[in-house]
């Protein structure tokens, strides 16, 4: 016993032998050689720094950020505008991130002088109003006045004719009433189906002289209906004088008079009316009567379209000039892939104060370049590169973001991992996203850790989901924001998030941050919630090991598309290759998936796993790019996306496959033989497209 | 002293106390912990294994290949011709390798009856000889009769002229002399200008009613100048009824009659002729006088040019139609990174006995996939994975390649290193290299460590390079073998190796085992250089931990070319860009080359390195594909490579940059400032180029 009460002690008292001294050295030279040719990879805690990001949101500062941002009105190509520029790069630098400013050279339009006035058989004129009704000296406050960017400078005096929404059907309505507007001035009111560049165009086609475009006020809205909507009436996107590359410094610049240039502008001017304006112009129409649905939908005040009797003097003198705009970024470089990137974008340029659009956006993203640079601060890397960009000069036609997108073509294709886009952050009640079918599911788990806005104790999934089902998720084929060059030229898988699907005030000179306060976001809750979904988006494609991509659901929405085109088609079209194509695609999502599994598995396992891992996110990269087709889209070649894409025809049925969808418009003008081959054709393409992203998906070389 | 003897001992026999033992038990745990989570990466001694290949070397193994390939005739889509994808397939098998057989049914073109006649004066017919003097019983031996594949079928009773090489300046000579072609059967020479299908297309565009060929006999080796010489006149490469896209079962087939397809074939027939037959012809000849140079050319026994006086009959039947070809694949993982290619590619099927062309490559490769067997038995594993590529229907038009690359363009546009294609590997003596430049180095260095097959105790770097200097690298812009779907539509790095570089049986009933044995390569030597060239350039690109790419030398190739082509324009053109794009490409390389030094020091300091060094070999990847303009070139989109394709016009001087070498061939037929445009948009859209390769090879956004 008393042996076992000495023996302790002699452990820690006794002398070792030398051995033990020997033995030391040799644990230490061992233990120093692994410990300096196998550093242990400490797997950050991600989870944890997303907590951190999202405990660390606060609604006072995002309303800072957005009264700075909207003091003045900020029209790209300004001297304010170059101001807000500034102000996202000294915040940008402030925070200690690395911060570029990259400025181009682009053709803008601004407006030098406009009239429109009423001339009665009895010589007299009546002047009408073009600007907001209640805001004054727009000089004074750097306002521009409501215009149409790139409409020509022209003059016409002539009868007007009101063509409902402008849409091809309301001619064709007129055309029954023996109305035609050749030679005449038409008059619109903005309807959900088409762009104001697109009415202009079809008004071009059918010979009118010049286009009014008014918005019918909604009332109800505290008296905001007296806004005019300013905008662009350019066709496609980017600088017109460098039409599928960099518009950058000494870079090959068209000439203005160059066809593929002058293909971007109206031939007709055109102008937007305030409602009251509009008003007076239909009161004074006779001629025709209105068709009964015309009325039902707002117009029963009014039973003439004209033509006449009164005649209209329309005056509109603007200028081309080239511009310098600015895009910002902040750069949080990757610590394990670095070239990999995932980019958050916003534009910064708006057409007067731009409270809504975009600066609710560009707070957001203010906001979360203050978060990330916090998590830094604790001590957080992502994995891959995080690109913060503030985009200029997006409401002429997202010009900011093409030149970028065509100079950097190569290295977003090859390693951007996904693009988010938010522009409008808020513009009232309601969550609405837009994206790519495999960012579908990374989506859904986001939205359920951000607390509702607008409902105590429920998430943003669950209020969501709630009201419109969870299959809500919009997809990104129109051609309204800066996801378009990501998406739809470089193929990079994008989302579009914002609050609110409308708002009145929309590019007028009310979309102030007063509105902001009074309607849209009192208290910054919604900016909150965009801002919490947007950066724990991005933290979730910036970190985690394999990229949460998941094809099946794309799958799945092609196999939703598939079904409705079959109902377009008739029998002797075959869309057999087409089925065969999707499960190809399914299966190839299945091995993705199952291989993805296995991965996080083994990664405990370190080293061996991380080239296996990049492997796989490779592909799930490569495969959205499977959906490109270099010639792109007939007609509009610099559209590469064969799923995502507008169609060149306003009426088109289907909002998927535009080259499908072109092709199927386009058949009514062909002989039926050609057209069966036309619209077999553009299956065949679509099939292909889709097995080559199976093929991407999958790997393998066949 | 004694101490000093007991002291040892004691270390070894006295019982250590516990401590010892747990100290024990703690280095196994640590030990243990390390060895499970860090396994050290033992590097491969890739410079032993490469030895070990250069010595596996065997000249008697590549004659057993090429005699049991050689046996029979095997035009692509006949049994013998399935019967070497058969052997292929086996030899892969038998060693153990992964393999793959991959079909694809494709419009090949046979002959069914041809003949030539002359009709004298006096009625009478002398019927001309069209096949090889000296065979018999094509049938019997499975020999096809000498013709052009997929030359339309037709007859034609008219005079003959003779148009020397078939080159628009010797139709303008003709002109001169007031002779015209036009409703005439045209009668060539072979020569080093003009392909077979240039020369029918010229004919066919002067009004001519056909187009016969011969091939001046070199009477110096061997009385092998009575071959006839076989090959395609289809124009574009790939299946016709499959342009653009691969040809897989189910897939989108044009019909026939379609006007995309009908433009790949001539509009006139043609054949070739055995040089006796064209000489009975020529005598025949009265009309205008021979230009002197044409007769100091070898034309000397020959003084009329025609037209006529002696009528020919001419008449050819052949079919176009669906055969199945077959591409045999033998697979090597790579053990890091297997979704990275090395390619290694030969075409099997031949128009007869293909000693030359293309088996005697072919037994290279079988020869090669012999030695890695090799090496994997002994433990080697390449880091990237091998493929080696045997193709079917190159004669026809790299029918097998191209449809299998267009099949394979996303995942080989992302993951192909390398593209190394032998086609003839031994033609005769004299080593010869095509390459894109940044593969110059490589092959200077691989070449070093190959023997000279005719010099004791050089090296083919020393006999190469005393001979026609270093910088005598040939570049990849000919339409001649299946680097093109590879290198002119894909973007891959490409290298075409082969001895000797020209010879007289060149697709005649002559290119058989004997003709090898007998002139070419008697000791097959200079097959074992060719294997060892091919082989170790493989290993390298495989197992190098950095890929071994030099971009400085494609920069030096771009400006040797830019000084070029600025002796070709006016100063109205402006090259600014041109030469900025490529100082940019000096930098992007300068900056890769150093970090590749750093990465390589580091390496030692093995996990942290391992996605370092992958993001430069992507990068490294990447570039070559900034060279691809996603519209293609101008009336050729399938050609996608701005530095490297054919050029439209025959007449070019320029041999590189296509697009800018058209834009000034067409520049006499346009006005002097639509001239300066075109040419000026061609040079932009090279800059531009250059600029994406400098971009991605710098790897940074801008």
């Amino acid at each position: 016993m008393s042996q076992n009460l000495i023996k302790p002690a002699t452990i820690f008292t006794a002398k070792p032998p030398p051995i033990c001294y020997f033995l030391f050295f040799i644990i230490l030279c061992i233990l120093g050689f692994y410990a300096l040719h196998f550093p242990p990879r400490i797997p950050q805690n991600a989870a944890l720094y997303r907590q951190m990001f999202l405990s660390s949101g606060d609604n006072y500062t995002l309303y800072s950020y957005l009264r700075a941002l909207t003091q003045h009105p900020h029209l790209a190509g300004t001297k304010p505008s170059l101001d807000t520029a500034n102000y996202v790069k000294t915040h940008f630098q402030t925070l200690g991130l690395e911060t570029h400013v990259v400025p181009f050279k682009a053709l803008l339009s601004y407006p030098l002088h406009a009239s429109v006035a009423l001339h009665f058989r009895n010589g007299t004129e009546l002047k009408l109003p073009l600007n907001e009704v209640g805001i004054s000296g727009y000089a004074v406050s750097g306002l521009v006045q409501p215009y149409h960017a790139y409409s020509p400078s022209g003059s016409a005096h002539a009868k007007v004719v009101f063509v409902n929404y402008g849409r091809e059907e309301d001619y064709r309505a007129l055309a029954v009433r023996g109305v035609d507007v050749n030679g005449c001035i038409v008059i619109a009111r903005k309807g959900d189906d088409l762009g104001r560049g697109a009415v202009v165009e079809i008004a071009e086609a059918k010979g009118a002289l010049a286009v009014l475009i008014y918005a019918e006020g909604d009332r109800s809205r505290g008296g905001f209906g007296t806004g005019v909507e300013r905008g662009t009436v350019m066709r496609g996107v980017g600088d017109p004088q460098s039409p599928g590359w960099p518009g950058i410094e000494d870079g090959e610049k068209l000439g203005l008079q160059e066809s593929e240039v002058l293909s971007r502008f109206p031939r007709i001017p055109s102008l937007p009316l305030p409602f009251e304006t509009a008003q007076i112009i239909l009161e004074s129409l006779g001629g025709g009567l209105m068709p009964q649905e015309w009325r039902d939908s707002g117009q029963s005040r009014f039973s003439g379209v004209g033509p006449g009797p009164v005649m209209l003097n329309f005056t509109y003198q603007g200028e081309k000039k080239l511009a310098t705009i600015y895009n910002v970024f902040a750069v949080i470089r990757g610590s394990e892939e670095p070239d990999r990137y995932v980019l958050l974008g916003n534009h910064r340029d708006a057409w007067t104060y731009g409270a809504v659009d975009p600066n609710s956006g560009t707070s957001a993203l203010l906001d979360i370049a203050r978060r990330y640079a916090l998590l830094m601060r604790k001590g957080w890397n992502p994995r891959r590169t995080i690109v913060l960009c503030s985009w200029d000069a997006e409401e002429f036609g997202m010009i900011g973001s093409t030149e970028w997108v065509e100079q950097n073509l190569i290295n977003l294709g090859a390693k951007a991992v996904a693009y988010l886009n938010v522009d409008c952050a808020v513009q009232g009640p309601g969550f609405f996203v837009g994206a790519t079918p495999q960012l579908d599911n990374l989506i859904f788990e986001v939205t359920k850790k951000i607390k509702d806005p607008d409902s105590e104790g429920a998430t943003v999934y669950e209020k969501w989901t709630t009201i419109n089902g969870v299959k809500n998720i919009q997809r990104l084929n129109s051609v309204d924001s800066d996801f378009v060059p990501f998406l739809q030229h470089a193929g990079v898988p994008s989302v579009d998030i914002y609050y609110g699907s409308d708002f009145p005030v929309y590019h007028t000179a009310f979309d102030s941050f007063d509105w902001m306060i009074n309607n849209a976001d009192p208290f910054f809750h919604r900016h909150l919630a965009v801002t919490g979904i947007w950066g724990l988006l991005a933290l979730h494609l910036a970190d985690d090991s394999i990229l949460p991509f998941n094809y099946h659901s794309y799958a799945d929405q092609l196999k939703e598309y598939k079904d409705v085109l079959s109902s377009f088609v008739d029998n002797s079209i075959s869309i057999a290759l087409l089925t065969a194509s999707i499960e190809e695609l399914y299966s190839a999502a299945k091995q993705a998936e199952d291989e993805a599994k296995r991965l996080m598995e083994q990664e405990a396992a370190a080293t061996s796993i991380i080239l296996k891992m990049r492997a796989l996110n490779d592909r799930l990269l490569l495969a959205e790019k499977g959906f490109l087709d270099p010639e792109g889209l007939k007609g509009r070649q610099w559209f590469k996306h064969l799923v995502y894409g507008p169609c060149n025809n306003h009426e088109s049925k289907l909002v998927f496959f535009p080259g499908i969808a072109d092709s199927i418009q386009e058949s009514t003008r062909m002989s039926t033989g050609d057209e069966q081959k036309a619209i077999q054709h553009e299956i065949w393409k679509v099939a292909r497209a889709i097995q080559r992203a199976a093929g991407a998906l999958r790997g393998e070389l066949s």
